[in-house]
């Protein structure tokens, strides 16, 4: 592996990054395909944190938290820390005294494949974090890892700078030069579901909203009556 | 599979429904001889909501929600959605467009053996679901499943019309036929509960109001005193 | 196994535990060398749950909780009760009734490597649950078990009397006899790291508080500049 | 739960479950349908067992053997012990004494959503085991539990006398009244499946075979060449 | 955490270690009160693989196995290597190298709450090993453990020199002086168990083999016909 | 997600991957800076299979193999099918058909963050797979996915081309241009591991060969006697 750490990445525009977190994750993983989606067991250390920024990348060794301290120099205003780790992992990589320093350099977020701690203090600073699980386990500073490499955190492959957008739904990763066709698109699919909310609260049916009923009967459904009252 | 959608489904009696969602899982899950629980990995989408109805149910593939439109038309008020799954699936079969129109159309929850999304609407809307996970990956609408056939949800098997009682506790299902038997039987546990717990704040040992004494003696239970003062 | 109730325990020092409970559990198992720490899977069943006390301890068979209703009249006012299992179970063990009995003899809170039911009560009435798993699942009263003699709950061995420091972060038992000194380290670390939140919040790197460039590079971290503007 | 033994329930017939396990778990599973599959967690006890029987069924709770004992005087030749459980368990509940006795009684193997022991002798027995865990973990008997009523295994409902096929492949359940229908289906398409191999096996492309091409392109499927050589 | 290597530990009797070993983990786990089993996620990295020892216990940190390094050289012939984490973690802490210099020195085995790889080598040279996971990942030796101290492995407390008995049904751990009581006991249960499967291979049934009849009458088991023919 | 296929991608040398393949998952993993390494829930479908090649890469949808029979086509003789998925999946999305049709074009083997089947058939082929789990479930042909384009499997990032090799200790992926030097520091290991073999089989100790002692004891390592002789 190489052990080094990558200065001056090229970011995601920040207004496309305001976009699209404003769309939310599920809204801006259907308008990429359904792709970019971070495993689930990912989960937000408190509910309702919500985060979108760039990715500033961090490679780490199970148990070993040197390089995010590393890769906390390189962070600017508007980004996000991603942390993969090279082999399954739950210690407490990360607690409030990280927090407190990416978000004196103005860091939206944290998500990392592996586990956190001092979660009470990360809800009351208002500083959101997804992780693997929560964890109390101190680490180590013994192993170089690497920053701003492509990483693979929790099953999505992220190349620094890409956009991050999680909340309770979860994580989402958009290649850097993918954000802007995605926030387009994801915009119009907002908007579509604005007026579809409307309707089906208004007592419409998906079925005939969508146009299902033809497609289901010929792929064979069959609708029959229930028992004879009892 | 017979890829059937069952229509005039027997429902379990509303009032029945009532008593039983007031009682909560917990007490109808003893009272019914502490079977019909799902399995503990279901949880709420977000934490305190509570429902209890009669189920309509669905049987779906891993990754496709096309029953779950075709579901939709068959609920009535009062009824609960129950989704099983031909596999392990945390796909994100169901959010906040699917539920404006469970919504309208008076359905009062959803237990599904797979996973969710929107939990921030769903939390806001008071739509509770319990779900194996939470995340934002969409689903196709490619294979046919059915609607009210006997399905298995969280190693339940549930029936059309059972009667479906959820909370932060997790999700029972009583069968139709039981649900009067269940009902009584479980208001008579919550008021035998009141007074136990009365005793129980003043103090009184549960070895003493259950005569548990001669029982674990007979079985060989020994006290000793531990060690001397260090 | 031996079947047996041991009395009159050594307990840690009431306020030695009070001082470990103010500092929390992430403090405190890094003062105490990071061992002590029970599995992250072990989850409080409400958030924001706090407690500090001397352990009881429980040994149980899987879908028996006899060996908790024998063990309440062993607790003492700042008791908290730990129950392993002799394998695997996830099943409601402990309910509000189990916790009202405890929290009449002043017992601070229950941490069990199995299931624990009636959530929105235990909530409600502020007593603290450390569980492996939230399921309605009823139990029998048919096998003796132990009370105060070691258990291995959770991945730690846990003495009768030792201290045990559970919030958000998860649970840390600490030796009955090294609870002083661990306390002691504990403050200092609260102590330092106070100051070092301070400096942090003021734009301080880590790397250079900690004095960390030198070993980066001795052990062979390479800083290169990324690609150019595209 | 009704505490009750079923006694000459009808099962499938004994040429029709022969037929089924000669075409093996997954194609009967494809036959049916895509239905019918136990969750791959279900594991052979020793690789390269097979069975094919018809169904008795066992309900039982966590830790407790008792209903095994008392299903094995059900048995016949011919049959296949199906075993659920009311929680999530994984104790030893069946080892090599009652396999000994099942296999006096002509049974063909056992199916349980728990654990089993003995794997040595089951495998020098020859008597095939599918589990969901291997524990040495002994069990009590203490509760009642059900025989030849409807259980869930490992996510499928199973019926008395349903035709039960379980290989390497995982476990397979067909409705006693489909099983005819199921082999015919299943032996056309394993007779179709020959054909296929030898094409494939002789360099054919299933993209050919299957005609699959034109729905590729049509669904918007691209063909690109890959970079320049380097 | 005391970073300690004890020397000169006690050691369980090597004839009573041989008798136990004899009898097999299900039979003595069951012989001890059905205490002392690991869980069952600790499996063979081979199949068939046996062995029985004296516990040199070892305490490690995630992914770094420096101390078992430590601990080889307190080994000698007869002990088997028990390898507890202070955290989860699968790495492959140990492999053929290792097990090269343990079985030089008589070791008869491994058993480690962590990964191991070299799964071949260790099958072809006849080494056991029992673990959570195999695993490639290599470790580092950066920080310091304990060799011979009390360590928990797989849910169980183990003492240096406790008698451990691990195959394919699981690993047991016996403490050192009770070592003598429970070979007798496992003896006698052995002994007793000949005489069942004789008799039960000869078409006894256990029901009343073990006199279950009765209690399962007095506990409320109905026995009920099926259904007519069909 | 750009619904494509690639062809004529770039390959790994063949005489590396022969190299590479003869060293074995774990040292050319060392080899590598130990990262490349799939995660261990990755098994061989049956024990000893063995397999290296240069990666043709393949992105599916959950439930959905079609991308697969896409693939096959674009296979030579040398190549190895890495199959990566958008969400967590067990289905069996490979087995003895697609098989025949991979070994008729040379292929050596299949790694899928999926599931498969048909194991005996596989195993009598000869056929080697690394897959998350072993389902019969079968699965549809609906949505597109790509070949050849860069994916996640099994918490690697795998780019086309690049060599793969698997073996019972698990898979791992090394860099196209990154496979010479990892070759030549594999073997040099690899030489180097056969004198260290030779003296600890003769009783060195790693201790000495590895000149630790020093490292242990300036880390605080102290050696303490046992208890006296009891």
């Amino acid at each position: 592996m190489k052990t080094v750490v990558v200065r001056n990445i090229h970011r995601t525009d920040a207004a496309l990054v305001k976009r699209l977190g404003a769309l939310g994750a599920s809204t801006v993983h259907e308008a990429y395909g359904r792709i970019g989606l971070m495993k689930p067991y990912l989960r937000p250390a408190w509910a309702g944190g919500e985060a979108a920024g760039s990715a500033v990348t961090v490679l780490t060794h199970p148990g070993d938290n040197w390089m995010i301290h590393v890769a906390v120099e390189q962070c600017r205003p508007g980004d996000i820390l991603v942390v993969g780790c090279t082999a399954d992992n739950t210690d407490g990589m990360f607690g409030d005294l990280l927090a407190t320093s990416l978000k004196a350099r103005g860091v939206v977020g944290l998500v990392i494949d592996a586990g956190c701690r001092d979660v009470k203090s990360l809800r009351e600073m208002g500083f959101p974090v997804w992780s693997k699980a929560i964890s109390a386990k101190g680490t180590v500073k013994a192993t170089l890892g690497a920053v701003n490499v492509p990483v693979v955190c929790a099953g999505v492959n992220v190349y620094p700078g890409d956009a991050v957008i999680a909340d309770d739904d979860g994580v989402v990763v958009i290649g850097r030069k993918d954000a802007g066709d995605v926030a387009a698109k994801a915009e119009k699919r907002h908007a579509d579901e604005e007026g579809k909310r409307r309707k089906l609260a208004a007592g419409a049916l998906g079925l005939d909203m969508y146009n299902m009923r033809e497609a289901l009967a010929s792929a064979g459904l069959v609708y029959v009556d229930g028992p004879e009252p009892d």
